[in-house]
Formats: C-alpha cells, structure tokens, sequence
C-alpha cells in the first residue's frame, strides 16, 4: 500500500491544509503581531470573538496554551482547579496547571454527563479558609474528547456554570471541539458559550486549519492573556501567514456534519463486529470497545495501522478513531472494510 | 462554667504540656541547630528515627512543614502526587503541592479502606510520556483522620506501597497519628512504616509535646529535607528548648490506649442518643452523624461550646470529637452528659 | 505619506516574507508535528541544528519560548541563573525564569564586553550549601541587543563559558542574531556555538521568516526540550507551512552584510547631526544617544514617526533603530534625511 | 581547653536563653496557636508590634519564614523584587522569592550605603508593560549583616521607600537585627520602622530568644501573611512555651549597647594587629579583612577555633565575628588575644 492510500483517523489534527487556505496563507496581508501590526491575526481575532459571542479574542499557538493562559488569569497560586478526571487540561497538559500557575487539581468523576452537576459543584468548591484552598476556577470540556467526542448540552453547561458562578467562582471551557458540539447540537456556539467566562477552540482540528487555536472572553481578560502569551513563549511576529487559512477555518462549521455522519458509519460497521462496542458518537469521535473480542487497544491499533489505518489507544482495550475533513464517506467505508478484516484476523 | 470545666475535644493538638516536659524544656541543653550545635534536637532526631525504623530524622515545626517537604524532596515539578481525597495533604495543606512544588494532585477515593488498593495505585500511576505528566508520589495517611481516626492495617500499606514501588513511584506516609495506629492495631511503628519510603510524625498531637513534627527516612533524603527546611523557613536556633518536651513525647506512645478507651466510651455513649451515630472509634477520633437527628454539624458544634464541650465541624451533619491526654475518663464521662443534653435541647 | 513610504526601522522581526517564502508556504509537503509527521519541519529542524553546529534542534513559535525552554530544561528550582543585566532573558522575558522555572536570577553588568569575564564568571558562581542557592546556568547573548548589536567575539563567549563548565554549571546562548554576529565576525555560526550547551536564534528577524525560532543542542537535551515545548503551549500542528519560509530564511545569512552596511550609513549620518551620538554599528542594530541635543528617546520616536521613521525608545535618551531586508541603501538614505529634519525640527 | 572555654562569636545565634527565659517557658500559659487560643503568643504578637509601631504582628519560627511570607504577600508571581546584592533576601534564603513565590530578583550594588539611593531605585524601578516584569516590592536590610553590621540611618531608609511608594511599590525591611539599629542611631525602632510597609526582626539572636521571629505590618497584611505561614508549615500549637522568653527577649533591646562596646573592643584590638583591618563597628558585627596578612578566611577561620574563638567565614579574606549577650567585655578580651596570638602563629 502506498502511503496515499493510508486511512488517517489518528486524530482531527492530521488535517492537512486546502488549496483555498494555502493561497490563502501566501496573499495574506501580514505584520508583527507583537506590535499587533499583523491585519489578518487582527481580523481573526475579531472574527473568532464574533463567533462565539464574546467580546474579544486571542490568536495562541495551540489549544494547551489557550487553556493554560486562561488558568493563570482566572487564578491566584494556592487555589484550586475543579474539572473533571478526564478532561484534557488535568489528564494531557503535563500538570500545567500545577507547575505554570500554581494552583491544585480537583478532579472529579463527572462521567456520562461530562460535566459537574450543579449539585456536584456546588458541594466540591470550596471557600478559601486559614486551612483550605479556595477555589479559584471551574473548567469544562465542550465535546468531550475522552468521553467519546460528546456534545454536552447547552443546559449542562448553563448548570454548572451557575452553581460556580454563585460561588463567585469563574469558568473556563476548553472547547477545542466547540463546533462539533454547535452543529451536534444544532446550536450556535456562542449559545453553548454564553454561560461561561472564556472559551479556548482549535483552528487546527475539524476546521483544518493547519495551526493555531483561539482563546475568547471579556476585552479585559483578553488583555491579560496577551501579556500572558508573551510569558509563556506564544508571541508570533507574522502570524498572519497562519491567520489566514484560520479565517478560512471558520467557515469549516457547518461542514462537520459530514464528519459526524462519517463517525457514524464508522461506529455502524464496527459495532456490527462480535465481540466489539462501537456506540453512536455525537461527533466526529468513535471509541471501541474491543474487550469481548480479547483484543487490546495497543493491538488494535498495531493491526490497523498494518491494515492502512490510523488510530490511538484510549486505554487497555479502548481505541479511538476520528472523522474529519480529508475523509470522505468512501474513505470511510474502506477504513471500515479494513478494520472489519484486521479484527478477524486477529480473533481468527 | 468556669473555663477550667471546658472540655476541649477538639484535636490533640490542645493538649498542653505537662509538668515535667515544662521542667525538661526548662533544663534542655541547648545550641544553634541551625549549625546542628542543639545536643537535644540531635538526640531527639536520632530517637524519633529509632522509633520509626529509619536511618535519619529531621525536627520541623508542623506536621504540614514535615509532608510539604516529603513532596518537595521527592518529586521534580510536573509530575503528579497520587493521594486519597480525604487526606490531609489534600484537603487542609493549602495546595502545597502545587504551590510549593509544582506538582499536580491526582486524588481518588480510597473509601473505607483509607488507602487506594494496589490495583487503583497501578491503575492510577500514569508513566510520564510527551503529553502526559508521571507519578512522581505517592502519599498514604494512617491513621485516617478525616475518614475517622482509621487504623489503616499495616498489609494495606504494604500492597499500595509495593504496587508504587513496582512503578518505580516512591511512597510518603502522612504518620501525624502513626503511633495511634501502631497501639490500635498492636504492632510497633516500624512495621507500620516499613514499606514507605518517607514517614511523618506529630510530636504534638497525642503524644503531647508543645510544638514540632518529626520527617523521617533514608539518611540522604534527610539531608536534602534539611535544606528544604530551611528554604520553607523552618530551620530554628535553640530549638532543644521544644525538642526536650519532645523526647518525653516519644515515651507517650503506650498511654494512647487510655485516648483509645476514652473515644470507645465516647462514641457509645453519643451512638445511643437517638437520631444520633457514633461508630466505634479505632483510635481517639470520634466522628458523629447527626443527620437522622436533624442537627447539622455547626449547630452542633455550637450548642457543645455553649455546654462546655469543644469538638469541629467536619462535614455538614458531621461532628469530630478528640480524646486525649488532657482529658480523662471522668471527663468524657461528663462530655457525654453535656453532648446529651445538648441534642436533647436541639430536637425537643 | 503613504503607508508605503514608512520606512519601518522598529526591528528586524517587521521584515515580510519574501514572494519566494509565500510560495514555499503555499506549497509546503505538511503533516501533524505533534506526531512528529510533518516532513518540513523535521528537515528545518535538521538544517537549522547543521547551521549551529549540534545534534538536535527544536522548532519554535518565539525566541522567548526558546530561551525559557533553555532555563527550564538546564536547571532546577531553587537555582540561579547568572546573566548580564542587559540581556534579554533578564530584561524582556517578564520573569519567565521565577515564575516558569523557580528560579532566582543572578544579574551581573557585563558592560562594553557584553559578556562576562571568566573572572567574573568565577566570582559569581555560587557553590550550593544549605544556605546558599547554586547556579544552575550561564545565559550569554550574541549578538546583544540592548548594547547596540554588538557582536561578541568568538573567544569571549569561551572564555565565559570555560569557566562556566570548570563549576558544572552549563551555559545558554541567546543567538536570536547570532548569525548576524557570525558575518560581522567573519566566522561560520558553529564557530560561536562551540563553547555553549544551547543555543536560540529567530528565524523571523533578519532572516525574514515570518513565524520562529529554533533551540539547538545534544539529542538529549532537545528531547526534553520538546516536552517542555508541550508543557508551554508550543506544540503546533501543520507548521509545515511556517517552516518551509524557515528553511528559506537559512539561506538568508550571507544578505546580514547588506543590513550591516545600511546600519553603517544610518549610523554615520546621524552622528554627523551636532548633539547626536550614533557610534558605528557591529551589526543592523543603530543606537542613537540624543541627550545633548536635549531630545528624549521617546520625542525622538514621536518626531520620527511623524516623518515616516520607525524606531524605538531604548532609554531615556536613547533609541533603537534597526535595518532588515524590508530596507534598501536608498530606503536608509531616506530616513537619515527625515530623521535629521525631525531633529533639526526639534532643536530649532 | 574545655568546651566551657570556648567563646563562640560565629553568630549572636548562639546566645543561649537565659534563666529567666528558662523559667518563663516553664510557667507559660499555653494554647493551641492555630486556632489562635495561645495567650502567650497572643501576647507576643501585641507587644512586638508595639515595639515597632506597627497594627499587627505575627510569630514565625525563623527570619527566613518572616522574609519570605512578605515577599509572598506583597508580590504576585511574574513581578520583580528589587533589592541589594548583599542582602540577606538575595544571598541566603534559597532563591526562595523565585521558587515559593515566582518573582524575578533584581539586586543592585547599594554600597556602603547599604540601601540603594532613590535615585536608584527610581531608575531601577519598572513599570509593568507587555514585555517587562513590573517591580512588586523593594527590601531593605537594616543592620546590614554583610556590610559589617551596619546601623543605616532612618532618612536612608525613608528616601528609598518614598522613591518606591511614588511608583506605587511597598517596601520590606529585613530587620533581623533593627533594635541594635535603633541603639547605634539612638532612636526607637519605630522610627525606623515608620516609612515602610513591613518589617521582620528576630528574637533570637541578640535580643537573646531561643527561638523565632517576628514579621509586623498592618492588620490585613497579617492576615494573609498568617495563612501563608500555614501554607509554608509555620503555624505551630502550644508555642507560647518559645513565645514566653520571647517576651523577655523584647525587654533586651537597651543592653544591646553592651554588644556594640564588646564590637568596638574587639575592632580595636585586631586592627592593632598588623596586616589586619577590622574598621569600627557601628553595632555588634566586626569585619576582619586579613589579606595585607596573607591570611585567608578559611585558615583564619581554622585558626580560631583551635585557639578557642569562633567567628565564620564571610569572603576570601574577611572573616565575621559578632558579639551578644552570653560573652562579656573580659571574655572578648580573652578572644582578641586568642586571636592575635593566632595569626602570630600564622604569620611567623
């Protein structure tokens, strides 16, 4: 098999850019950003607030920066992080949290919901005591990545949101998938992140940009977390070049349908198989379940990328594959043949 | 009430020193420790190790100082500290972990067990990859005080303990009732500390001294504590002064039988109040559920101050009350009186 | 004036991409770098760890990110970093080493050499006691901006970091223009690099990149480097695109000696205006001291910037103006003549 | 000789606590200082920040805690603090302003002024901007321990905290030895005290304490800085029985004059020596620089202490010997013909 025909569904990331961006990214108007001289970074930073309702926006490097700057800016060190066990910013940012600001992880168990209960979060935060560390920030994951790329619901959010916020407690989303949810949902984004303080979303996922994500809020926090960018290394010169495909991206919305409908084919055909658990995604996000078919995730992925498929180990025997805009439905009806084949031989 | 009839069941730590640890204190031989010139924190270092089982030991002025810096000495920031969710470390020691040392907490429930199961550990401990932050820690707690002054048996320490040591992830135990736990389950503090790696003890709680916490364990990781101790600003003159009452502290250890008997007598007394459940202590905390009774925590805590008993707030229907040395079986006899009467007032 | 006839001396970071660096965007071969897939990239990683002489390099979205990242992987916390107190580590990079890595910085004025002597060096480097933290790194910079350009010489910068390596102690080279320094000096860049542990330079100042810098070292140090990167926020997608305009940007160092002559005319036709002193230049950087004209740095770039002058205020008196391949002989000829009518304005 | 015969003027560390001090931790009123129920510390508190003028004052167990919980409190992390090169805070706390708190030191050489100038702190001070670390706070050390134990004068400390009160920076002054300040200048400490923010002082070293210091400022100041001691494991339980000869250290003040004519004895007779300089003392701290004599600390330093005199090493040809409250005017007569007899020896 030529390296042509290798199915990539590692992940949303590996979406190389399209023509219409790469011109876009060679005409682009640029400046030194660090000056805020570059038009297209500006012109992105607007448009990315626009299109999720806040007032202002950021341009970062990538989406562990744009949650790592909102930590710091939302907290003091010696107060605490509420999010749940298995959202992105406590499980896959090297303790960033911890060691750039300063401040605890509480994690939480908030399971098939993805999301704290009100309930939940009103009896996790704590008030700042002689003893206690407060507080200092609720995070929430819109989709859930881990959980299977589910489009948590605006009212969970809204939910959480209000008990942090009677606590004087403010909230980040890591919505580095915010759009899948929008369209899963059947919402606008800014919906989905009005009830929250600031968001962070990726250019380079879904959308296909080929680098950079947004972190949005209020034009105060946004001014704050320009000069927390420069601390943290993210102050490009002329980003504009990046900028411009990001533009593009953001017209990406509305096509990730195609990439749900894709998952679920997806998840149709593997769940079809003995011994293997394929629920339907809400998104763009299939995990499998392979342990009533004996087969381990490191397996899985070791036959399938030998198949001409590419995908990533979740845990023992969970793996995930991810739909996105350089797969079509073709594409996926062969990703399915092969897996279909690579799990027989396996169990054979 | 005079204030002499007060009975302070809030924490061993009220306990105040008695007549000849005064006379000790009076009487200690002393120097600059800060140049190890103090004979008595010398002697009192070498009997603390000896107690334990270890080849070094370093005097500190809390038990907070002594676990903070466990954390510091043997984690690298960016890696994660694997502990229950009720701990001490986790709960009251201000993010420390996080603000000291840049470490990110992992905490899981451990239950009634008190300490996670080998399987939790191994399936908790993360290897450090390119997006992943490792263990670098993992701390246990015996006894358990806020999951109520648990013994924790000493074969659960030793599995956790194993399980982290198969992962290469060294082990601290938070001992600040290491000795209650060694008179309940009737083994000697070694035993108990045997498979940690670092253990830390209060000389000021049941034992009695005034002031000062003990961290021990390898002689080279003493050597490094001792410059952590100073950077956290713990490194004290003529400490012999609080060290003498100390080493008659470390003769205390049979005597917590009789805080034992006391919080038995205690909670017998208090479980058969109606609506009311004390369970039987295994050391000398008493943790009271007043939920069936209607009465919550402050309130509690509140009408027994008002009675002249002392006791804290734990949880929302949650009371703890402390025996200790200061306290004898008469006086728990009339605390039980007063608590009585107290709940009978509440829900008349 | 037009936009067009602003001559933009700022930086060098303003220079735009060439057509040729547009071209090789819009037709780089890209994949996921996270996943270390994007083939251009790695090649700019290669060439550009050719260029300095090492093993390994790391691409970068700044040289600040590369800087800290240095600090970072070389010391530990609780150390100090011992740098001249012009440098941009100290100066520019809002305490990244204190609150990034804990570490405390140890600024020494290194004057006219811009470098410590190894006298100095040795003086300074404190041995680790219990008292006493150890220095943990030696930060150099070639070519040093804030002493106007200057090139280092080659043997200065050994001299400084033999003494270094006599205490263990490593050393860092800030080379954002390093190349500008290696054809000032005559030398081939690996020549300066030599001596140190690792060294940063900015493909986006002189050598016209639009977005980037590079951290080069051993294979060791780079792979710890690349989770720190990570941990920063500074793991990018397709950046294919902004390193293909890179490996263009390499070829760009013979062209520094065209930036340097302009410098040289810049130079010597302010200094030739009565009250102002603008010594010959090593480098592009020009620094301009108007405090006998009785002009402030920041009139000076108010009067400039009203005649279509870019530049930038230094000090009080002092002001920063920098040539780039945006500028042209003739372009230099132009601002020397509007920036001495603006003066001439001024002093009227 | 026996051990009784050793006079030790390494530090006025050492002074150990007299009777009275014994007695008074025999018979102090004790309680439980973290629920703040100690009368004796309470008493402590009120009466040290009586002794300095201040609203409120905290016990901490060493100057270094008291230093560094101020740093803490008035600073936030990515903030620089400006001090003197020589100071206490920057030489031998562990480069704990960078790792316990996140800020960027920035010394200066203030000379034998031993304060900066407000001039230089004016020109040193930053102003917070996208790319610069804005300065949080100015320490000041008065005595100067490693300028020789220098009494600065009140309007040296007042000029340099004016220069940083107009920029909107609080002031610390390390004032571990400020009572002989206020003895050697002849005015109360208060006075001192009186244009700064906080201040710190021990009472264990001439005032004669065993154990502890004291940090003093406004009541909201110590509030926070009293969960910061939590936080770096400070708060300690029955500590009246160290505050009680605390309280008698307080009433030590006037006979620190003793100390300073012991100082100036013992300068005299080692500047008698030739080759040896030992310039008049303003308080209890004599510098002896024995270079001229070819005699380096170290083997000065040695050299004492087989004669019977302790003094410690403070550069290559100065060595430090303090005088307090445990050796009187014979017993520093005996010490400087110890000594001269001992550099005789050297020098032959």
């Amino acid at each position: 098999m030529t390296d042509d025909d290798f199915i990539d569904l590692r992940s949303d990331t590996v979406t190389r850019p399209s023509d219409a961006m790469r011109d876009a990214a060679a005409t682009a108007e640029v400046g030194d950003d660090v000056y805020r001289d570059d038009p297209t970074v500006n012109e992105l930073e607007r448009r990315a607030a626009e299109a999720v309702g806040t007032e202002a926006a950021l341009y970062v490097p990538s989406g562990t920066m744009a949650n790592q700057i909102a930590v710091r800016v939302h907290t003091e060190p010696g107060q605490e992080l509420l999010l749940d066990r298995e959202s992105h910013v406590y499980r896959w940012e090297l303790a960033g949290a911890a060691t750039l600001s300063g401040v605890q992880t509480r994690p939480v168990d908030a399971g098939a919901r993805c999301v704290p209960s009100p309930e939940r979060v009103r009896s996790e935060v704590v008030t700042e005591d002689l003893h206690r560390p407060g507080t200092g920030l609720l995070a929430l994951e819109n989709t859930h990545n881990y959980r299977g790329g589910t489009a948590v619901p605006t009212d969970r959010i809204a939910a959480a949101a209000e008990a942090a916020h009677d606590a004087d407690v403010p909230v980040h989303l890591d919505g580095a998938r915010v759009f899948n949810a929008a369209v899963a949902l059947g919402v606008d984004a800014d919906e989905i992140v009005a009830p929250v303080d600031s968001v962070s979303f990726c250019l380079s996922k879904g959308l296909g940009a080929p680098v950079g994500s947004i972190l949005a809020g209020e034009a105060g926090f946004i001014e704050e977390a320009r000069r927390v960018r420069k601390l943290f290394g993210g102050g490009m010169r002329q980003a504009g070049m990046i900028a411009a495909p990001g533009l593009l991206a953001l017209e990406n919305v509305d096509r990730l349908a195609d990439d749900h409908a894709n998952a679920e084919r997806l998840a149709a055909g593997l769940d079809a198989v003995d011994g293997v658990a394929a629920p339907e995604p809400d998104t763009n996000i299939v995990v499998v379940d392979t342990e009533r078919a004996g087969i381990t995730a490191s397996d899985l992925v070791a036959a399938c990328d030998d198949a001409g498929v590419g995908c990533v180990e979740f845990d023992t025997h969970t793996t995930r594959f991810t739909t996105h805009l350089d797969v079509d439905a073709d594409d996926v009806g062969d990703a399915v043949d092969r897996v279909v084949d690579a799990i027989a031989d396996r169990t054979a």
